[in-house]
């Protein structure tokens, strides 16, 4: 069964529908990530009213509460959660290795301890399948083994070897249930590791493929050379899914070489810092200049928050440590991501990408608000 | 000018409307405490839309930060603050009394230390009528000394006259920009200081009247005797206030008595605990027989919260820490509280308040989700 179809190519870039149970999303999309199924500060409905379709969980987390069982008897996340839209689940890799204590990789899979009360776990390819079909999301992705940056070249090669048997392991363990599963391509910072590890999955002929290991810390360039290198061998009919990632740049350099589909903490985590997207780059709204600014966070922006409230209450609310002001940065900057990719899509649509694509660029990079930089510390 | 139209009796129970530059407001009335301008965990359109009209906010915190100053060069705190219903602001005495540090009561004012920075500060009953002028909502309330239980006839006896020289003095500063002023009768747990407090302010011809001091550890018999104490006493045609007061019970026997404004914390704060109302009692939400409950809070509740999501995953969300398990809570609880406000106006206009309560009473505190005690600690 198809799981995306592509209605426009602009370049490399693509616009197309994902195919969900869960209605067809417009690609490219973005994925704001909610852990439990529920984007962190956000209610369902105010997700739905910005235009977001789509959610990554994180399957670690849901595993080890409430529990992936419980999650099946009270009728998959979806129900669970209430959430209608389509869903991801990550397959816990990143989280067993950057939340995980005390871990062991083995051939048979991983042993680690819950962050939360330290139990022990021994997670499988094949468990971690089962893993995701309990929660039931639209999407489940492969167990794999996320290098840390740098790793040694013997280190990740060993590891591009044991991600690929367990990748052939989850497409076996897969039962044939709806959900779909998606491979990840690793590699670490090695192009003809990269190389390997999508001709290995390619074989293997699931629903989608993923670039992970990205984002970990490694110079901007290196990053997109990883991209670089594989995404030509993707198959043109499957989507392709880049990890983790990112800024509003990153999404653009990500679309032109044709991806279709993001996740990232960003707009998330950083909204509730109080850094806050506009198209003249991202402001911190601790700043000082701020405190007696009548003006909406952006003048141009139609969302909830800049409808309402000044760039001076807002930032009153942040410093207060108001619970209101995660909510209310949230929305705006949930809001941003929703139109830019919106707007991606348009552009595409009309063979207009590179211009938006540049226009962006040189509006937002030179905006009088960029004066800060972020890193994005992962999923 | 009016402050307050009385439309129906029914016994002691008074229906009217408030009358404000904000809307009229049906009374009896909850205000929700949004101590910066915004209700913790809540937008004002939530707020809106489950029918909140009026809000309390604190004068205290808003004086220490951001300033009154720079809420008046802004415009006042309903164009600072985005709030478009009617406001209140407390006048800061009960937390210079609760929060503040190293504090002093002289004639003139209390000297106190900011529980933010350790700044000094010294406030006199003019000062807080210009603070609150500046910030500018409907409705101000004097400068008071809240007394705390137990405490002596002679101490009492004495901060009684002081609040009253205070209340005299705040009602010659104000000056004539629309806002409405309240003085407030305290006189701790002794019923001729209570008297003798209520006597001293009525012959000042405030806009309204408060009881205050209440809530405050005391068994709630002796609440209730003080409140008789004065209630007759008080003009028919002034808006009577208990402050910081309190459950549904509460609300039911302060309604009773004849008051028409109460605030309270405690359906927020609760909800952010994870204690839930429902017309069959308050439910512990963290209590493990949830965990796996499919139903909603309240079968016969219509929030949002009710309508989307099972105790299930409002317990996982809740035990999980999730930022958007306050929101989701604290929604529930405000709705809860404003249908029984609706439930309690309707019934003075229908002559049938008494059935009502009594009807509440036996189903709430019978009610199977009635297992746990909490009290408010004031606002």
């Amino acid at each position: 069964m198809k799981t995306i179809e592509i209605l426009k190519n602009d370049g490399r870039a693509r616009q197309g529908k994902l195919l969900t149970e869960h209605g067809n999303i417009d690609t490219p999309v973005f994925m704001p990530v909610g852990t439990q199924g529920i984007v962190k500060a956000m209610t369902h409905k105010e997700l739905e009213e910005m235009g977001v379709t789509m959610i990554l969980a994180n399957a670690y987390h849901l595993y080890l509460r409430p529990g992936d069982d419980l999650i099946r008897r009270l009728g998959g996340i979806h129900k669970f959660s209430g959430w209608k839209g389509a869903m991801l689940t990550d397959s816990g890799g990143y989280q067993i290795f950057s939340l995980g204590v005390l871990r062991e990789i083995k051939e048979d899979g991983v042993l680690f301890q819950s962050h939360i009360d330290g139990s022990r776990h021994f997670l499988t390819p094949e468990k971690m399948v089962k893993v995701q079909e309990n929660i039931g999301a639209d999407i489940a992705m492969c167990l794999d083994e996320c290098v840390s940056y740098p790793s040694s070249y013997e280190y990740t090669n060993d590891s591009v070897d044991l991600t690929t048997r367990w990748a052939k392991r989850c497409r076996e363990a897969k039962t044939e249930d709806g959900q779909k599963l998606f491979g990840i391509i690793q590699g670490g910072f090695y192009e003809d590791l990269r190389l390997k590890s999508a001709e290995d999955l390619l074989g293997m002929d699931f629903d989608g493929y993923a670039i992970g290991g990205l984002s970990v810390g490694e110079p901007k360039s290196h990053m997109w050379d990883m991209v670089d290198v594989v995404i030509d061998l993707l198959p043109k009919d499957k989507p392709r899914y880049m990890m983790g990632v990112g800024m509003p740049e990153d999404l653009l350099n990500g679309v032109k070489r044709g991806i279709d589909m993001f996740d990232c903490i960003i707009p998330t985590r950083l909204a509730r810092n109080g850094t806050l997207f506009t198209w003249d780059g991202k402001m911190n709204l601790k700043n000082a200049r701020f405190t007696e600014d009548a003006r909406p966070i952006d003048e141009t922006c139609s969302c909830y928050t800049c409808r309402t409230f000044s760039r001076a209450y807002l930032r009153h609310l942040l410093v207060a440590h108001e619970l209101t002001s995660f909510y209310l940065n949230t929305i705006h900057n949930v809001f941003f991501y929703m139109e830019f990719m919106k707007r991606i899509r348009e552009s595409i649509e009309s063979g207009s990408f590179e211009v938006f694509s540049q226009e962006f660029k040189a509006k937002y990079e030179g905006g009088e608000y960029h004066d800060e930089r972020s890193v994005c510390s992962g999923s």
